[in-house]
């Protein structure tokens, strides 16, 4: 019998409650003995709930107790997590968490003080909810070289652009259903914008290269300025609009962004839709593979903190190595990083093909039904980031002057 | 410095020998030592190969060698891979292999050979191919419950079917382009008649239940029967045609079969095409998640026989749980399995629906533009495969009498 205590018993907390109670027989032929919840940490009380005589409202109670072998933290934030986490692993206590925020703020420390101490600090359900795409990297893809990550790491964002898509809304009526059914926060910032795949992106080059990678180097655009009528280009060319985190290691260097892309049909994560969740990775080895599943809600993120906890309690006096060194290994500019470029617009085509052509080079044309007469749009090549910003530059008086404008840009594949 | 053999330097034997030399780094790195290849076993010589010097023709060399830890078995086939990879066993060696036909017909003995003499019998390779399966379900899902797993398990079939949709071919067409490009075997036997698929998925849901399942007791078709003409229907609902072997566990009981089946748009299995592999996995908390990739070839097959040399090495003195007993599970008869039916039938829908309603319920109409005039077709409503035999047995005589027939029937989710 191990004893666990898990700190926060807000949605994910109580849902690794459930799991380790739902699924209590797997989990102990799993870990190779039972899990046993003692304390759960939290201000608020919770009359008549199953863990309420398991309740504390001082962590020291879990930190000072030597019984307690493998701790939760469910609370969110980083304050007071980050205390909290760091004094449970320098009691030498096992800590797997849910907290992203944590993670990336604060992982190349934890993971230190972890080491240090000769215990595990485990993060399976900070970044792909449900998917098991951490344990996936340092337990079976451990030996392959891995050239790219490409994944749609947010489920809030994958719900509103499916919608957008699939019914032909614009952003704020589909932020609202989402918000309405629970998938979107009241405050979507983090979400939308697009710094929750940020910091999951980070996480997960982290993980692939084994240096810390700053979350705040990794060039960021969210989706709020996609628009509906984007979704019938991307409809006609068969693609689908979707928030990728994508990053690319070439000879060390690591490039990295998140940004609205138009994926190719024949990419799998076109057809990942609703919230869920897909990394594709390529290496060298192995080829491409994909990891698909809920990216976020409540029991898929628990039965990832619970996985953590199978692997600490199998491992309980192991330092499993994971993780990242606090060696750094920046980003480069996003300049320098290559994409094809779709641009909508208005006017008509025969009076700035020339315009396009000299600065973008030879260019496909795209136009639909809906829209044609006020508007069309052109994909580029492949360019670099910062050649297409300069070619923009020059391009837009140009197209001006012959009675043209430039309304919406995307990156493509 | 881990001394390792491999037996069997053919395809995947060879693309072992190639990934341990080109991810060496790696590979040391994640197995916390080096892998060091001591002997080559094959009973050909590799004159200027860059295993020549490895080469050994009598397997007792390896057995009889102390320092040799693990041994992969890349022979393929029953007889010598069995005798041979159980003296390995005996011998106390660590054993990887990516023979479907060896772990499906002696895995229960093997399994209990390697636990008896404390060393791992590991066969990532054997299923799925690059697709890190049977680690994931041992490693990442061990505390979830498993109700469903549904996989596109072959990867020549898969390209088959990808190609009769896409390019209207026949599936003899299609049959002869795969054998060209090597995709396919002379003798396509095995992929084509689901044999290969059935063995896989018995692999998968011994390891899920952890109990011995017998192949021969999953219910198999093939791919032969289908049919161009099935493609312009599948297409017009939006459907895919994917051989899937599927299994259920519904309180302990599991039913099980491999058969070409209409694939639903929502279903992420829906666009896995060309030679890609799938494999969708329904849990009780995790709810669905998949695990995609390349499901054959050289490299992706021996990278994870690597992976499985990787864990064999961090684990050298270890027995890993991971596996079956020898307690049988036995497969529910198909007759008892539940799904949709599509059914081509000749003649005027006018004069047959109502023969058609009483004995399948109410039907959906599907027609389309190329075939409408000669034939129409109708998907039932869920049905027992039980039923619907003895439906159709009473339904094409009457049938027959309104000048109707059934020229396919295909089943569907």
């Amino acid at each position: 019998m191990v004893y666990t205590a898990i700190m926060g018993y807000g949605t994910i907390g109580s849902g690794v409650f459930e799991v380790l109670r739902e699924n209590r027989a797997e989990i102990a032929a799993a870990a190779g003995q039972e899990l046993e919840v003692k304390y759960v940490l939290d201000l608020r009380d919770f009359p008549g709930d199953p863990a309420e005589e398991k309740l504390v409202h001082d962590v020291s109670v879990i930190v000072n107790d030597p019984e307690v072998r493998i701790v939760v933290e469910t609370m969110g934030g980083l304050d007071p997590a980050y205390p909290f986490v760091k004094a449970c692993l320098e009691a030498g206590k096992h800590v797997a968490t849910s907290n992203k925020a944590l993670v990336a703020a604060y992982g190349t420390e934890l993971l230190a003080v972890a080491r240090e101490h000769h215990v595990n600090f485990m993060f399976e359900a900070s970044t792909g909810g449900g998917i098991p795409i951490i344990r996936m990297l340092y337990r079976c893809l451990a030996g392959e070289k891995i050239s790219a990550v490409t994944g749609i790491l947010n489920g809030t964002t994958n719900y509103i652009l499916t919608k957008m898509d699939r019914d032909g809304e614009d952003f704020c009526q589909a932020l609202k259903e989402a918000q309405r059914l629970g998938y979107a926060e009241k405050d979507p910032t983090a979400d939308v914008e697009g710094y929750d795949t940020c910091r999951k992106l980070a996480i997960l080059m982290a993980m692939v290269t084994g240096r810390e990678v700053d979350y705040q180097e990794i060039y960021t655009e969210g989706i709020t300025e996609v628009q509906a009528g984007d979704f019938l280009y991307a409809r006609a060319m068969g693609r689908a609009i979707k928030l990728v985190g994508s990053a690319c290691l070439d000879a060390g260097r690591l490039s990295a962004w998140v940004v609205p892309m138009l994926v190719k049909p024949d990419n799998p994560l076109c057809g990942v839709g609703d919230v869920y969740n897909a990394i594709l990775v390529r290496s060298n080895m192995l080829g491409t593979s994909m990891y698909y599943g809920s990216g976020a809600g409540k029991l898929p993120t628990a039965s990832a903190v619970a996985a953590d906890m199978i692997e600490a309690a199998a491992h309980l006096d192991e330092h499993v190595p994971l993780g990242w060194s606090a060696e750094k290994l920046s980003v480069e500019s996003a300049e320098n990083n290559v994409c094809r470029y779709f641009l909508r617009i208005t006017g008509r085509p025969e009076a700035c093909s020339g315009i396009l052509e000299s600065y973008l080079g030879s260019c496909g044309t795209v136009t639909v039904e809906e829209l044609a007469g006020t508007e069309f749009a052109v994909m580029t090549a492949a360019m670099r980031e910062g050649d297409f910003r300069e070619a923009e530059k020059k391009l837009r008086p140009e197209l001006a002057a012959a009675g043209c404008e430039i309304v919406r840009i995307l990156r493509a594949e």
